[in-house]
């Protein structure tokens, strides 16, 4: 399994082509694909012809960064150039793009090379998808970023762009065994992506290591960041010397099953045993509610969205995002102001009690990935989408019956820098190379 | 033929409903669209339960101004939420928008009622559309904006939404028997709105008069315009009391045919008896070379952004804008980058001529309608697009073989104020009522 970091490296040294990138990644869809459904479609002639272009930059010297012929995968509902965007609608299938979503054409500017659009549940909501986890074909790969995380966990492209509102990009990373990352909110521009609930909507990559996340970050937020003399990339490649973690215990030790909390010790124990600080982090009172409001805030802000198509076309939606439009049409306003009052005291009160470099450190999920009537549970995720603080998560190489585990990093709001030191300092820790799902035995 | 200043009058004074509106409007569709074809689709149902619910809005006091309740059309190159936006093109025939467009979003919050989308040339540019004259169905409504000319003026709406690039709005107003306005170039966001060429793309309102007009411009850039302190509403309805005209020649009288000469003369000479102060305006030198670098500018934008597409859909683009993006594909950068120059020079230059209170005059097309194989010469209007200066075309009760004939007067940049006044002004002087064509005979 090949890292974007990896690859970039051997394109530099013109070890590989990006023609190979693609034909590795054709390939592995070629072998994956049939078991896994983790594409609406795939572009081969596109990719093609992406690579001869990329190829012919190079031989000019014109290179352009790490992102330079990488081959990725887009979560259908960002907007490509000439694609179609159809958010898990039928009524969408051919709803061609006229335009790039804008962290799709900074991605294009650097280079990366667009394969295909990857399966979301139905509206970015909770719906489960055709997609399969890779570790276990009877077991959901999380949603709602579910066909991006499938993707890269076998290799099918080097990464893929998800995206968040409740837990959907820490979610199904986990479950997959790669690495996820929600920058904080309006670090990214929505532009050209399908909406769920504004003000919780994060886009994000997925990708195998946090290198691989900060590198395809860096990629999103070229010429959008507020301050892009972050560089990510660096930052990541440098893990922190003594990195000061606040364990989270509360909902995280009620909710977790056995097995998690146990990994979650044993981890915290080597962290600490390698030098790490790690201190108990006393969340505010208000955060014993956060999973019932940020459900409040994404049903109401749905319904805002939807409402209209889902009066002319209540076919064209499934019924676990039609009780959540539900729920939003018939939330009072009072109600939804409550709640909007509560995410943002929650979210001062947060960003005041991270000072500093402190990172939290939990479970990225209640348990490994569920059996596939469900996508599983965002309940460790959606405070964070919540509060829009920035978070990544990592594979740990721990298993449950074959299926991963993995831990989830909090930073403070707009502290990314923070955020990659200490996953680089982590990663070192843990799982050193990415994880490979054993082929389906016929 | 009714206007929305009127319609807005009777609306205040519940002497109409909106839903009575929007049934007079599907009338004249019934009785119009089968000689005409000015609409894409007709949205009937969506239509009437607008009109019900701005009813109710009105029921409990909330009065949303002047376009409360208003039957518009839509050019087809406008995103409005769940709605396909096809630009003329057969793979774009689904591509159903997941938002409104910025001035469709603003439009919508003014309460204005869309009745369905106008037939646009494909991609907006000059392959005669299936949109027939309704002053003579053998002629051409003019190009791109078709249907929404044809359509005002058949009463089949009551206003719409235009675009121009180069002569889009003035040419079809002024063929159909209407008023057009092209805004200051940036007054208006182009977000959601099918590029044809970045620099010289602008929305516009379609209407029967200035007064209507500036409501619509109005109602456009609420929330948008860079001074919304200006109230372009005001302003069209309170004539300036002595107007100046510079007005045009070289360009305009040569290119003009006879009975347009004629007309313009005797216009200006009534206009003088009434007491407007008309001057000759000398042009810029450079200005004789504007139409050859227009076609440039439009050639090398159109095909930026179209050349993917173009390269591997060749069969969904018609012969004359095939052979517009063949031309920029061609063109050499530094011919491009003379012409920006030279765009940029002149627009400078424009600005610093048209200085006060002063409005340039001219005919606002060559000659009536031609015939349906042509879109018409936008020699008199891709000028003030390649310089972004704001112009409006009125109707003048002058016809040639029953043709209407139309004037345009051009402000200096973010003039509207100036623009509209004046517009007011000849108003006065020009056909009082919105024109109406004759019923075509079987």
């Amino acid at each position: 399994m090949q890292t974007i970091h990896a690859a970039a490296d051997a394109i530099k040294r013109k070890e590989i082509t990006p023609t190979q990138l693609v034909e590795q990644c054709l390939t592995a869809i070629e072998r994956w694909e049939k078991h896994v459904h983790a594409w609406v479609f795939v572009d081969a002639d596109y990719a093609r012809g992406e690579a001869k272009r990329l190829e012919a930059d190079l031989a000019r010297g014109f290179y352009r960064g790490p992102l330079h012929g990488m081959p990725i995968g887009v979560k259908d509902i960002y907007d490509v150039y000439d694609w179609p965007t159809a958010c898990g609608s039928k009524l969408w299938a051919n709803s061609i793009s006229r335009q790039d979503a804008a962290v799709v054409a900074s991605l294009r500017e650097a280079g990366a090379i667009f394969l295909g659009k990857t399966v979301t549940t139905q509206y970015a909501s909770f719906d489960p998808p055709v997609t399969k986890n890779p570790w276990n074909l009877a077991h959901t790969p999380g949603g709602s970023s579910s066909g991006s995380a499938a993707a890269v966990a076998t290799g099918m492209c080097l990464a893929a762009l998800g995206s968040q509102t409740g837990g959907s990009i820490t979610r199904p990373a986990s479950y997959c065994g790669i690495a996820g990352c929600k920058p904080t909110y309006g670090l990214l521009p929505l532009d050209g992506i399908m909406p769920l609930a504004h003000s919780m909507d994060h886009p994000g990559p997925m990708a195998h290591n946090a290198t691989d996340l900060a590198i395809l970050l860096r990629g999103m937020c070229d010429g959008w960041a507020p301050n892009d003399s972050i560089n990510f990339v660096e930052k990541a490649a440098v893990p922190v010397s003594r990195p000061r973690f606040g364990r989270l215990r509360q909902l995280f030790d009620e909710n977790a099953d056995d097995t998690t909390r146990d990994m979650m010790d044993e981890i915290v124990h080597r962290f600490a045993e390698d030098g790490a600080s790690v201190e108990e982090f006393a969340l505010p009172a208000a955060f014993s509610d956060v999973v019932r409001r940020h459900r409040i805030v994404m049903a109401v802000e749905a319904a805002q969205y939807h409402e209209p198509r889902f009066r002319r076309h209540p076919e064209d939606y499934s019924p676990r995002i039609s009780q959540l439009l539900k729920e939003g049409l018939d939330c009072p306003a009072s109600e939804y102001a409550r709640t909007k009052q509560h995410q943002q005291e929650l979210t001062q009160a947060m960003g005041l009690s991270i000072y500093g470099d402190l990172v939290l450190l939990c479970p990225a999920t209640t348990c490994p990935a569920p059996l596939a009537d469900t996508t599983g549970d965002p309940a460790f995720n959606s405070p964070w989408s919540y509060t829009g603080l920035p978070t990544i998560s990592l594979q740990t190489g721990y298993f449950v019956d074959g299926l991963p585990l993995a831990i989830q990093l909090v930073a403070g709001p707009n502290r990314e820098d923070v955020l990659f030191s200490t996953a680089a300092w982590c990663e070192k820790r843990l799982a050193a190379t990415p994880l490979q799902p054993p082929y389906p035995e016929k």
